[in-house]
C-alpha cells in the first residue's frame, strides 16, 4: 500500500512538472495547440508539394518561406501530447501514442530532423535537392499517422 | 460598360493571384489558418509571460525556445488575411482591417520585427532586457486587437 501510494505521489509529482513545463491549462488546451501546429504544418508542406508537383509556379523564394516555418512548425505539436489527461485520447490521436510514446517521440525528433534538412535543401534553391528533401520529410507524416492517427 | 468588365476581369485575375500566392482553397481555410497561427502565438507568448511575471519559475531556455517559436510564428497569420472572401470577415476580424490594409499590414510588420528583438533579447538570456523586448512585442497585440479585432 505504501509502495502504491509512493507511485501515486511521484506520478502525481511527475505530471504536475510536465504540466508546468508544457504551460497548459489542461487536456483540451493541449489538444488545441497540437491540432493547430498541425494545421499550420499541412498547410505548408501542402504548398511546397504543389509547387514541386508543377500545380503552382515554384518560386524558391516562397518555398524557403515554408521550409522556415516548418522547421520551426515541426518542433510545436509534441508538447501537447505531454499534458496530464492527454493520454486519454482527443482529436485523432490514437491510445497507441500512450502506449509507446518512446517510439512516438523518436518518429517526432526525426521529423524535426528532416524539417531542418528541409530548410536546408530550401536554401541551396536546388528542386532536385529540395525534392528529395521533401520526400523524406513527408514520409514522416505517413510512417506516423498510420500508427499514430485515427483515419 | 468595357471598363466595367476590365476592371472585373482585373479583380478576378489578382484575386486568383492572391489566391495561388497564399495557397489557401477559400476563406474558411485562410480562417482556419490564421486562427491556428494566432493559438500559437498566445499560447508561447503566455508562457513567457507566466516565467517573468514569476508564476512558473524563469528558465532561459524555455524562454528562448518560445521566442524563437515566436520568431517564425509571427510571420504566419497575415497571409490568412489576403486570400479572395477573406475580406467579408470570419472569426474575430473587424472589417476595418480590409478597410485600412495598408494600417493592419504595417501593424503586423512591426510585430515581426518585434518577436525578432524579442528572439535577440532571449539570447541574452538578461531578464531585463527580456522583459523590455516582451513589452514591446505585447504591446503590438492590444494595439492592433482594439482596432481590429472583435472583443
Amino acid at each position: 500500500m505504501k509502495k502504491l501510494l509512493t507511485t501515486f505521489l511521484l506520478t502525481a509529482l511527475t505530471t504536475t512538472t510536465v504540466c508546468a513545463a508544457t504551460a497548459f491549462t489542461d487536456a483540451k488546451d493541449a489538444l488545441d495547440y497540437r491540432q493547430s501546429a498541425f494545421t499550420l504544418i499541412r498547410h505548408n508542406t501542402g504548398d511546397i508539394g504543389e509547387m514541386l508537383q508543377g500545380k503552382v509556379p515554384f518560386d524558391a523564394k516562397r518555398v524557403q518561406q515554408r521550409a522556415d516555418a516548418l522547421a520551426a512548425l515541426a518542433t510545436l505539436p509534441w508538447d501537447g501530447f505531454r499534458t496530464a489527461g492527454t493520454e486519454a485520447g482527443g482529436g485523432d490521436a490514437k491510445a497507441e501514442i500512450w502506449a509507446d510514446f518512446k517510439d512516438f517521440t523518436a518518429k517526432a525528433d526525426k521529423f524535426q530532423l528532416d524539417a531542418k534538412a528541409l530548410q536546408t535543401a530550401a536554401q541551396s534553391a536546388d528542386q532536385a535537392k529540395i525534392k528529395a528533401a521533401f520526400a523524406t520529410f513527408r514520409g514522416n507524416c505517413k510512417a506516423c499517422h498510420d500508427k499514430y492517427k485515427a483515419d
